[in-house]
This record gives C-alpha cells, sequence and structure tokens, in this order.
C-alpha cells in the first residue's frame, strides 16, 4: 500500500487505528478451543468487527511462533484473511546482516503479502535496507519504543544527542517517508515534539495505548502532521475487551470508541 | 545444553566450531531439487558429514521464514536433526517488550528445543530477559556484529565508551556466564582485546569468518579464555564448499580443515 493509499483510507475513514493481533490462545474466549483452529477462528472475527474503525492490522508474529508449524500456518491464513484495504504490518522486529535481511523480507513481502515489516537498527544501513527494496513496502524501524527497557540503550547520551534520535535522523536518510516508518512508543510522551522535529514527515507506528497504559489525546495532539502521519496500535485492549462469547462485539466497541476519539483529533 | 556440558564437547572434540545452516534453495545441488524437501535433504546430509568436527549448529531463521510454513516445517525437522550432542542455535535476532519476548522464548525454548536464541538489545533489559528463565538455555545477544552496518550505531560514541561497549557491560548484568553469550564479529579484530576486558568469562558466538572474509587466528589467538569461551561459526564458506554431488563430502573437508587449525589454538 503507498502512502497516499494509506493517507485516503486514514481520512475516509477518520481513523488511524491498527488493531493488534497479539493473539494467545490461553487468553482467548473457550467456546473457541473446539474451532479447528482457533486462533484463526478468533482473528476472523475480531476482524470482521473492527474493519470499520481500523485502517490497519499487525500481527506479532511471536505469538505464532510459540505454536509451531501449526502457528506460521494461522498467520498465514490471518494474513490473507485482512481486507486488502487495510494496512498489513507484520511485528516481527527483524533484521541481521544484509544477505539475511534479504531473506527476512522475501519472507514477509514475497511468501507472504504484508504491506510493512517492524525492524530493529541495532545492527545498521546493510541490515535495514533489503526492506526498503520493494515498491508500495515499508520498513518501519524501532525509533523510541513503549517499554521499559528503552531507558537502557535508547536513551543513551551520544555527544549532544539520544541514541534513538541519532537512529532517526541516520535511518530517515536510507529511506523516504514512502517506505519508512518508525515505531515511537506512545508512553514517552515528553519526546514527542522532538521526534517530530527529527522526522517531520513520517508516519508513525505508535504502540502503548491501551494494556500498556499510555493516552491517545497525548500522541495525537503533539505529534500528528498534516498527513497525519500515525497509526495508533492497541492490541490488547480491543482483542481481550472481554473473554465472553460477546468478545468480537466488546472489541468492536472498544476500536469504535477509539475511532470516535480519533475522529475529533484529525 | 550447559556450559559445563558445551566445554566438555569443545575439548573432546578439539573443535569449537559451528556450522550455520542458512540454507537457500536457490544454492543447493541440483540433483536435491527431486527430493521431497530438498532443504531439509541437504540439511540431514551437511549434518551427518560435519558433526565429527563441530560442536553447534546454527540455523538461520530467515532462510526457512523465506519459504513461508513449509520452512517452518524444515526449521522444526531439522532442529530435531542435530543430534543431542551438539549446540543448537536459532539464529533470529529476536527482541520485543517483555510480554512478547516471553513467546518467543516459548518459540525456540518449547515448541522448539534450541538451546540457544540470538536476541537483538536496542529495546532493553524487559527485552532480553525472558529469553533468561530457561535452566540450561541461552540468549546470545548482539554485541559488536560483523557487518558493515556495525558502524552505524555500534560505534557510536558515548560520554567514553562506544555503544557496543555499554552493551556488553550492561547485558552482562542481566545474566549469568551460564545463561548468556555475546555475537562478536570475527570481522572486528580490533576490539577483541577490549570485548574480552569486558566480558572476560562469557562465551561468544562468533560469525565472519568465511565467506566474509574475516580470520580464524586472530579471535582464536586474542579472545580465547580458558573455557575457550568461542563459537566461531562458518556458514556459506562449508555448506556451499561444491555445488555439485560431492557437496556433503567438500562440506566435511572444509568443517575438518576448520577443525584442525582449531585444535592448534586450543
Amino acid at each position: 500500500m503507498t502512502r497516499s493509499q494509506l493517507i485516503e483510507q486514514i481520512f475516509q475513514k477518520k481513523s488511524y487505528l491498527c488493531v493488534g493481533l497479539d493473539t494467545d490462545i490461553n487468553k482467548i474466549p473457550r467456546h473457541l478451543l473446539s474451532a479447528a483452529d482457533p486462533v484463526f477462528e478468533f482473528n476472523k472475527q475480531i476482524i470482521d468487527a473492527t474493519k470499520d474503525f481500523c485502517v490497519s492490522y499487525k500481527i506479532n508474529t511471536a505469538f505464532y511462533e510459540a505454536m509451531g508449524v501449526r502457528g506460521w500456518e494461522t498467520l498465514q491464513k490471518t494474513e490473507a484473511y485482512i481486507p486488502s484495504s487495510h494496512f498489513k504490518i507484520a511485528d516481527a522486529k527483524r533484521g541481521d546482516i544484509g544477505n539475511t535481511s534479504t531473506q527476512y523480507a522475501k519472507a514477509f513481502f514475497e511468501a507472504l503479502s504484508f504491506d510493512a515489516v517492524t525492524v530493529a537498527p541495532y545492527m545498521g544501513a546493510d541490515s535495514v535496507k533489503p526492506f526498503l527494496q520493494y515498491e508500495g513496502r515499508w520498513a518501519i524501524v524501532l525509533g523510541l519504543t513503549s517499554n521499559e527497557g528503552a531507558q537502557d540503550f535508547e536513551f543513551q547520551k551520544l555527544r549532544d544527542e539520544y541514541l534513538y534520535e541519532k537512529v532517526l535522523k541516520t535511518v530517515s536518510q536510507w529511506g523516504t517517508t514512502e517506505n519508512l516508518m518508525f515505531v515511537i512508543g506512545a508512553t514517552q510522551d515528553g519526546q514527542f515534539k522532538q521526534v517530530r522535529s527529527l522526522t517531520p514527515n513520517h508516519f508513525y507506528l505508535v504502540p502503548g495505548v491501551g494494556a500498556q497504559g499510555a493516552s491517545l489525546k497525548a500522541i495525537s495532539e503533539i505529534a500528528m502532521n498534516k498527513d497525519c502521519g500515525l497509526l495508533v496500535n492497541a492490541s490488547r485492549a480491543i482483542i481481550y475487551a472481554s473473554d465472553g462469547e460477546d468478545f468480537a462485539l466488546k472489541a468492536a466497541a472498544v476500536a469504535k470508541a477509539y475511532q470516535l476519539e480519533m475522529s475529533t483529533y484529525l
């Protein structure tokens, strides 16, 4: 999906919501466990119930890999089920030396049909660039993450800037605003202004709203740009809104509430 | 596998060689393409031919993911085929917020039975610690990598040290020499002394020998400790030593040559 197609979806739906499919078989409603593929059945119903309120889905690969081969099958079926109107993110945090990153890019952009993959920056340019070689596909590079561990290295001070600032400045030179986004945690509200000044035109994938406790308001008010420039993800807060037979209805209600709040910021 | 078991294998075999199974279906001998699972058939023959000369195998997950569900099946079969006498590494470069890293640890230590997983440090403590919760299993955290991109961030200067040095010092506090190793690229010979002084007792997984051009001699002479403390990986130089019907024989010969050289350093 191109940038202009994504922007069109956002303004049409008045939503920049991404629903995170971090589906854990131990947390889904019990009545689904008799299905042939309970996790896929869950994802299917979640997608059907929320697709009008979001513009993107994010599949967290860890939850599927934890189920072995069967999980990878479920991942593939889920990716294929997401409507092509929605921006499909593999939240995989990949990254390796060049020839290996090329294989990861093939995995997510050729064997599977994701629009974007999250990528870890530690290993530098040759680990990121192979993801930037596909027309209409994206690398979403970790900038400033939402977790406590962000303090350990991302906030290490270089001469006159934090490491995460150096990452944003350097990585943004490797691609364009048409093939590169950054992960910016919604919990990092003290840094939003600085983040936006370093990368004024990029889109951000923003985790941390919902179960991780950050507010949608701060990131929206401080870091939105004229093209919106945000995809705000909520996973657990939406998909586990209820653990009963009404889980899809409840997920839709939470997604709709996010969409309504988002419409006021756009 | 525990540290003492690994050390025993190394001194028994006089080898600290790790064979990297970066198996690309486009590079294996053509006569294997008629097998039901050509990549598995290739891996099986490589393992049979090299197992006497190495103490470890490293499966590069990217090459399997690039083949979709089928690749994940091949990965699983290959992992199961590696003898339990050998240290089994998933070279996966994973790492995410705590609850997601927990799922990656399950994927490689429960759904699969690897001894170790490579882990990216950028996201900090909660992204690494879930891999340290398994008795006899290991996280191998990226310290100083072998690729050109290592210059971009790993060599960024903090107040009085490089980022990679900060990573070694900080991450080594999160685990022990019984559950934590570091990736140290064999191409980084100017740093081996400093690396070893920061982490005197840890094992290193050392890529970069072979196709990437670094020497086995430098890392062995400068960074070996009393327990050896090294697992030196070669992938392409061994597994693609020949693309003919003699590929396994040629792989064995290259692996044996590494083992012989290693025996002189031990």
